[in-house]
């Protein structure tokens, strides 16, 4: 069995880690992200370190962003106008390939923990599905028709604008693009600052978490018009709130009103937007499975 | 060549040709939707007579919906659950091929119309992109990494919930399942309900049109960051309203700003969001294109 390289690499903390899958993992370390030399420097070590021990066939890297996916552009794997300070136009991807003489499978966080997801977890078997994360922001990527998704370059689903009731929540929106667009509603942020307080600190019955599931159930039912997704797969910090799948679920059911007319969501809407199988672990074992996909 | 034949199985008209491409249009009907049986069987008399005149190797059906798309499922080809009488459950694909002895291609019409585009029109070369309708109603369809859009069903994308602001519009939506949805504040019926008079007697100078930009530049800048395609057709009898492009261009560029770092939507948003390269012949020729899809 091949042994890969997978770095889940956050704008907050890498994570690397090598093995062949869930059940497989033979060494892992996480440390801080800072400047692109020091984290990548890091990274390298590491996986020089592993190199002499066992036979690293490729590594795969799940990456914040936004990136160059692209493997025709001459900037592919970058982190491109990210403004976290130092990484615009980080060349990730190559420092790391050229580093360890290794191929290197590079996508977005998202679409790494999505294709994590379809290698071991809640997607096996489908060929169109999402995933998003819900934590300090919101990202979304995902499979149409047996691919990632990509495109013009790649998606950015927290950013969709979404109804906003502007009395019922005169929160104006946290997001520094767009206001109040999904992310600026729903991400920890928002949370933090309509509320006063850490979304973690809110009890269960605060109004908060209502909210919460109000506009991630507006925004799956945009998902679902738009993709007809075969599953959703909901993963990040605030997605473990109290009640928040029940919630959504039968808000989303409210809102679709029985037009998307198919089993999987009108009988089986808990089967239909899910927890990640991975449980927290999606994005480091997705970083695997783009590794295994250059192969 | 190959002759094809094609149908535009509209919920108000048929459109039947014979042909090779834009260019080799041989004969062309079109008549009213009226009964399945009265209606298919119109069409399998044209194709009947085409047949007794040139060697048919397909039929394509671009199709009013829901359908069913899913080769694989026991219904596949059938018009699903319409609220058009007596379409509910209609097997239009089995009829038209039994009857004729042909291979049959069938997806939605807004899919078939992406696929003319695709193969003849404004997509050529592109393997990520959408298609919209905006008249009567509103449909989407389109390409994600080469492939039409299904998935579970097939996207509904004119049932996607916008920002409303009912101060500056009170007008509830027209939409009966979702009330102001997309397709409930922007498609035609909608408008001839907000103004009291059809979209088409609206002057120039009319707000009307100014709102039906807003709206359609807000679902067009969420389907962006959704898809991230790489470009976006809009055809359909509101399209043709005055100004229409220009407004919702920019109003697509101030929506977005400047978050999808691309040339393409930054620099060139005259090429990427754009009529359709067939004009209003998307459909017809994208039922040629969806039988020499089964050849």
């Amino acid at each position: 069995m091949r042994i890969l390289g997978g770095i889940e690499a956050g704008g907050t903390k890498f994570v690397c880690a090598v093995g062949t899958g869930p059940d497989g993992v033979r060494s892992e370390i996480r440390f801080p992200t800072t400047t692109p030399e020091e984290t990548i420097g890091r990274a390298i070590a590491f996986f020089e370190d592993q190199a002499r021990q066992v036979d690293l066939a490729a590594i795969g890297i799940a990456s914040f962003g936004p990136v160059d996916p692209n493997p025709a552009s001459p900037t592919f794997g970058y982190v491109t106008t990210t403004p976290k300070p130092g990484w615009a136009n980080a060349d990730l991807a190559g420092a790391i390939g050229r580093a360890l003489g290794l191929p290197v499978g590079f996508d977005t966080d998202v679409n790494g923990a999505a294709l994590g997801e379809y290698r071991w977890g809640a997607a096996r078997g489908l060929d169109t599905f999402l995933y998003f994360t819900i934590g300090t922001g919101i990202g979304g990527g995902g499979m149409v028709g047996g691919k990632l998704m990509h495109g013009l370059l790649h998606p950015e689903m927290g950013h969709m604008r979404l109804p906003h009731d502007w009395q019922a929540d005169p929160f104006k929106g946290a997001c520094p693009f767009h206001g109040d667009c999904f992310e600026g509603l729903a991400a920890g942020p928002a949370m933090n600052a309509r509320w006063g307080q850490p979304a973690e600190t809110l009890p269960a019955d605060h109004p908060a978490w209502k909210l919460e599931a109000h506009y991630i159930a507006l925004a799956m039912s945009n998902f679902i018009v738009t993709i007809s997704p075969q599953r959703i797969i909901l993963g990040g910090g605030v997605m473990s709130g109290p009640h928040m799948f029940p919630a959504l679920r039968s808000e989303v059911l409210e809102l679709l009103n029985g037009y998307v007319q198919s089993p999987a969501i009108l009988k089986h809407i808990d089967e239909y937007i899910v927890a990640p199988g991975l449980g927290n672990r999606s994005g480091v074992l997705g970083a695997f499975a783009l590794a295994e996909a250059v192969l």
